[in-house]
């Protein structure tokens, strides 16, 4: 854990140039605009510790991990995330002396992220060798605006000297991976191009052959004036640039803006990129840096009008909420299908993949609540187009008839990890996705879109978890054998009671959906029906058999559902035994011992009754979190949100505020002591989540919007709003009352605090805490 | 399944030449003497599909595994067998055109491996692509009286033609492994030289600086003369050569003697290398190639002296088990204790590392029966030299107190095997090596052995197995949670009955051990308890409470013990109704499938059952073997025979016979498609032991040596030796009676078909069937 963050209520920021958080400070002021980010790297050269990163969305490599062992079935490559072209780059020389941060003496040095208006702000003071001093400040960002695009302003003052000063802005594509499992580069060179003051580099990756032109074009502005400088061009593989030579006197300010743009033929027709990247150059480098800025903070305005959260007495807190929103915001802004969330987002390399279960199970939420229906229903249709993919997927393994099993990690639709354990067996993501489809129309009452679409997916879904269980002799009882729950400290297990009621779940619901699609959209059930190739009786007749017989562990005594077959066989105690220093066991405990012991990386009992409260009581749902969360480790970035909510629910104020703690701050503070790698993206939403569904206490039943809010003791007070079925609700908490104000013209019927309560159009509701 | 090679009582043998097959025959005419091995490469180039591989025992490399994710306790790297430099190669050019296989028409192309006198030839007509035709004939072998040497004698005769030749005999070390995870070469060059009719290399292995020179000397005769003609000296980096140009004439013939050796710095001081290769070089030339075949001859004959098995009536049968006593003995021959059993031997690199738990439990009765002593303590003394290293592995992974797990695959002690499923989990192999220790003591008498080393091997093993458990509430039994069995197609279960047996059995055992010695070698058992800090009571009390309340799965309506905790919860199946296209599983089902599946890779139950036989009633281990058999697919070539010695037990003739036919010819048919990577060498031990302890009933039961034999009603009858505690008895059995000779001076009591029986020294006993 760390604390050098300044808390603020809009802005992150950083004082002082501790070079040894550089990676941490990288990820946490990371910058994107959902087709591409990047980490907080430096414009000038820097020889220190950095972790280069520039990402485009979409854009990644199937890095080949076949080495020793292999077996049946185990996909060929892990995805990785690439890093593309370097497109800030300024290499700045002073008198021949580059300046480097690493090499010269810094001080008042200072990066701020201004979430408000979405940009990036970095200003410092340099001492170089020979004692010539500048003062440099740059701000940049990713336009959400022309999302192909961004734009640097960067600018250095002579502080005490007058020297010939070189300036070199540049486009890099002779970029690497620092997860390249053989050392390899992972772009193909393929053409570049230096005029007087433009630049591109065209290059293609290996494999996938995504093919990308990255673009610049720059102005400077000396004392007022622009520079009509001839320069230098500089073309090399994969590179290009132009040196720019002049002189800065004493006192006098130099500034260059630098207009960049990322165009890949995932959007554009291959043969045109340079022709876009040089159209979209003209655009904005004629609209200029301040317009564009404007343009930028005018957009993330209307963005936050929508998403905020504003929490009164705790600015941590507050600076820590707007932080998860403003990095969602930044990775996802569901205009794109094809697109999904990377668990870091552009923030760093790790975990590979862009999409997890991790969507559906926390980022969905998130995204119905606080922005248009489409981009929820973005999220899902991305997984429609990757049905038949699934169904391959299955295939693979041994399924037959349309069995569909998602991947557990995925660019394309393809299973792109190779764990057997997690790829073969972790199975219970197949049922997350059937989930949000049932998540979404509850929430959105988008019932059409099981006849559009959801539908063929919950059957394809169905009809796997129809072939995955068997019939045990023994219990006569379906059971389900070898998978790991959402706990991954336990693999290859029998029965996980989360996978078994996921499994029967889904299939109930696949049964009324087709009910429902059968009786409203009677052409789409006789489309789908035949596409699917699908035998009515026999297959809702074994899944019905299923349902009726399914297995689900329970201890009578203990009174609660099991993890998973034997889970009382093991040595049962709370983590709060543990020593300090075997904490976090991953990091200090062989797997060997992990796997043998009871301790639980993240909800898997308790996910399940997340899911599915309504189908338990509170006290069933009390005993099972008494059982399991002291076991609990929290070792997943997703862990402590579905607790806080779990504990909201059941009254248990403090533990839902030190559960929210643990995410809230996550990156900011470096809890995990893996900011460095990149920010903890999808677990973000589900801080969102802890505040609107635990403290909020938003859920949806038979379509009406209940909230039951309570004020954490530390606050005095916060405020949300939710877009629920095109209307937006402003919710206000503070210690004496609940304010709702309804900010739309219908009249919306919602239960408050338990209470049918009706809040018509623009109105407002009050109630005292 | 392959059927060319031509049966033949001493001799295995291709006729034809089919480049397809190169591989597999390259690997079941390999070479080797226990220091030193090869495959059947050939001499001159060859530019067709070929393994190449030369192997020197005990030199390896740690190639690194780490790619994308990784656990804690994992070991950094696989080792692997390290292709060594080619000494065999003799280029030869005719007229300027190369002589190579793969593009001259080959007639007449014939390869002999005999067996009875450890050699290799081959001769072929080749004809050159101008209509040269040359007819070859090499010769070679790698010594097993001088085991760092090996010679090669090669002649070449002009059939229809008078032209220049041209001949390149080289060392080079400049070579590959085919397995290479990185495409790297695993040889640093170190020096080399070329003089008038010798060369040498100096190589080093990167890592692990194994340092090898390999030296060659040659004499060339032509027409009976030798030729001393000057020769071109080549030297380049990793190679060395010398080139002689001649003439031969129509008819004529010319000879070359290649002499070679391979000295390594495990042997001698590495700054002494090229000296002691230079004299092997010179007194193996000295002595000249027709002695040393002689001296190769002689010693071969003494080895079939002890280890012949003659089977009469059937030439196929009796091919493959000599094929596997001759291949063990070019594996193993028990004078290094530093050495030990790959499963590959020298003929491939598959399965890297040298040492797994087929050692103990397969190869060790092969040893004991057929070879002095010594050689069986040292396979003990190899584990105990690797006492400490284990204790370590055990650490990594959490255990104290000086806690013994053995690695599952090793070179030097180290694990360096990394699925976690296997390396964490397939503990039984731990038990493995105690009960070797039992095994070895039951055969030989040697109990003094306890006193010296087994001692302390065993508490190591126990201490693991004390820690390992933990107990149960829910059971109120110790358990183990978390293993592998020796059916590897399951991963990751709970109280596989076969682990909880042997650990068991090893914690009594390691008690009767304690109470041995410490009343017959009071100072070692002062001298171990103290070295190993033994606390007396705590530890003995675990043990036996242990030992009280172990839990074993059993099902008392089937009555047989379950393989696992929930085993009956699988669809049981016999591998019999498995689709022909489904077989073998292992190749075409997914690891998940395989996983959920019923069916046994290898004797898992039914290996505790062939261990312990004595703890259990004919009915119980029949019942069992009715249950499990049918389920087994015996996908590792170490499964059938322990079926087979079972399959005999139980009078089951015809599954005996058909299990020990599964092993005999496995890899001279190529049974399993996968010969091309090499032999299996330690289950060919098996197959020895089905023969004499399965059809020849032998077993040890309170110090006796106990048979039991049977005539397979195919054949008309074999005999086999075994040396037991010093006296050599021939064991012959026909269709009519069994003969047993006493070859010794002293009398042996033993137990014939169950009736003491005596044989005096020298004497016999005739017995009618």
């Amino acid at each position: 854990m760390k604390d050098y963050i300044i808390h603020d209520e809009w802005n992150i920021i950083e004082e002082g140039f501790v070079p040894e958080l550089n990676r941490v400070s990288e990820s946490i002021f990371s910058l994107g605009n959902g087709r591409m980010g990047q980490r907080a790297n430096f414009e000038e050269q820097y020889s220190g510790d950095s972790l280069q990163g520039n990402y485009i969305a979409g854009v990644y490599y199937p890095d080949k991990t076949r080495v020793g062992w292999w077996k049946n079935g185990y996909p060929e490559y892990f995805a990785k995330v690439l890093n593309a072209s370097n497109w800030i780059g300024i290499n700045i020389w002073i008198d021949g002396i580059a300046l480097d941060l690493a090499k010269a003496k810094v001080s008042d040095f200072k990066r701020v992220l201004n979430m408000k208006e979405g940009y990036l702000e970095r200003s410092f003071t340099a001492t170089l060798e020979n004692g010539n001093q500048v003062e440099v400040k740059s701000t940049r960002f990713c336009s959400i605006v022309d999302d192909q695009t961004g734009a640097i302003e960067y600018s250095i003052k002579a502080k005490n000297f007058s020297a010939p000063i070189k300036i070199e802005p540049f486009i890099d594509f002779d970029v690497v991976n620092e997860d390249s499992n053989y050392d390899e580069k992972f772009w193909n060179a393929l053409d570049q191009s230096a005029s007087n003051g433009r630049a591109w580099v065209k290059a293609s990756t290996k494999k996938t052959n995504f093919v990308v032109c990255s673009a610049m074009s720059y102005s400077i502005i000396h004392q007022g004036k622009e520079l009509t400088l001839n320069s230098e061009l500089v073309e090399k593989e994969k590179y290009a640039s132009n040196i720019i030579e002049s002189v800065i006197k004493e006192g006098e300010t130099l500034t260059v803006y630098k207009y960049a743009a990322n165009i890949s033929s995932q959007n554009h027709d291959e043969n045109k990129l340079v022709e876009v990247a040089e159209d979209e150059i003209s655009k904005i480098s004629t609209k200029g840096f301040a317009n564009l800025k404007k343009e930028q903070a005018e957009a993330w305005k209307s963005k936050w009008t929508e998403a905020d959260i504003v929490i009164k007495g705790d600015v941590a807190a507050q600076q820590g909420i707007r932080f998860n929103i403003f990095q969602l915001y930044q990775t996802y802004t569901g205009e794109d299908p094809r697109l999904n969330i990377g668990p870091k987002g552009f923030t760093g390399e790790k975990y590979g993949g862009s999409t997890y279960w991790d969507t559906e199970a926390y980022c969905l939420p998130f995204y119905m609540s606080t922005a248009d229906s489409h981009v929820a229903r973005n999220l899902l249709v991305y997984r429609y187009n990757h049905l038949q993919k699934a169904i391959e997927n299955a295939e693979k393994l041994g399924f037959t008839n349309g069995a569909a099993l998602y991947p557990m990690v995925t660019m394309n639709g393809e299973e792109c990890h190779n764990e057997w354990e997690i790829t073969f067996e972790e199975i219970h993501r197949n049922g997350a996705i059937a989930y949000a489809i049932y998540d979404y129309a509850r929430y959105t009452g988008d019932q059409a879109y099981l006849a559009e679409y959801g539908l063929e997916v919950l059957i394809g879904i169905s009809r796997f978890w129809a072939q995955r269980v068997n019939w045990s002799e023994a219990k006569q009882k379906y059971v389900m054998l070898g998978v790991t729950g959402p706990n991954e400290y336990e693999n290859n297990v029998n029965n996980n009671w989360y996978t078994n009621y996921i499994a029967s779940w889904t299939m109930k619901y696949t049964l009324d959906a087709l009910d429902y699609v059968k009786v409203n959209h009677s052409s789409d059930y006789d489309r789908v029906l035949n596409k699917v190739n699908f035998d009515l009786d026999s297959e809702t007749g074994k899944w019905n058999d299923v349902i009726d017989k399914m297995y689900f562990p329970y201890d009578e005594e203990k009174e609660v559902y099991l993890q998973q077959d034997g889970f009382l066989d093991k040595v049962l105690m709370p983590v709060d035994e543990l020593d300090g220093e075997d904490r976090p066991i991953n990091q200090n405990w062989s797997w060997d011992r992990i796997l043998r012991s009871c301790f639980i990386k993240q909800a898997d009992v308790l996910q399940g009754l997340y899911f599915f409260e309504d189908d338990f009581s509170i006290d069933e749902i009390k005993r099972n979190f008494e059982f399991y969360e002291p076991m609990t480790v929290h070792e997943s970035s997703l862990s402590p949100c579905v607790h806080s909510i779990l504990a909201s629910k059941l009254g248990m104020e403090e533990k839902a505020y030190e559960m929210y703690l643990r995410t809230a701050r996550l990156d900011l503070d470096d809890y995990n002591n893996d900011t460095e790698d990149g920010c903890h993206t999808t677990s973000m939403a589900g801080t969102w989540m802890a505040v609107i569904k635990g403290f909020g206490g938003m859920v949806i039943k038979d379509g009406k919007l209940h909230l039951n809010p309570f004020l954490p003791s530390k606050w005095e007070g916060y405020s949300f709003k939710i877009n629920f079925r095109d209307i937006v609700l402003k919710v206000d908490i503070t210690k004496d009352n609940v304010e709702i104000t309804n900010e739309s013209e219908n009249d919306l019927s919602l239960i408050l605090k338990g209470e049918d309560t009706l809040i018509s159009g623009k109105g407002k509701k009050e109630l005292a805490t």
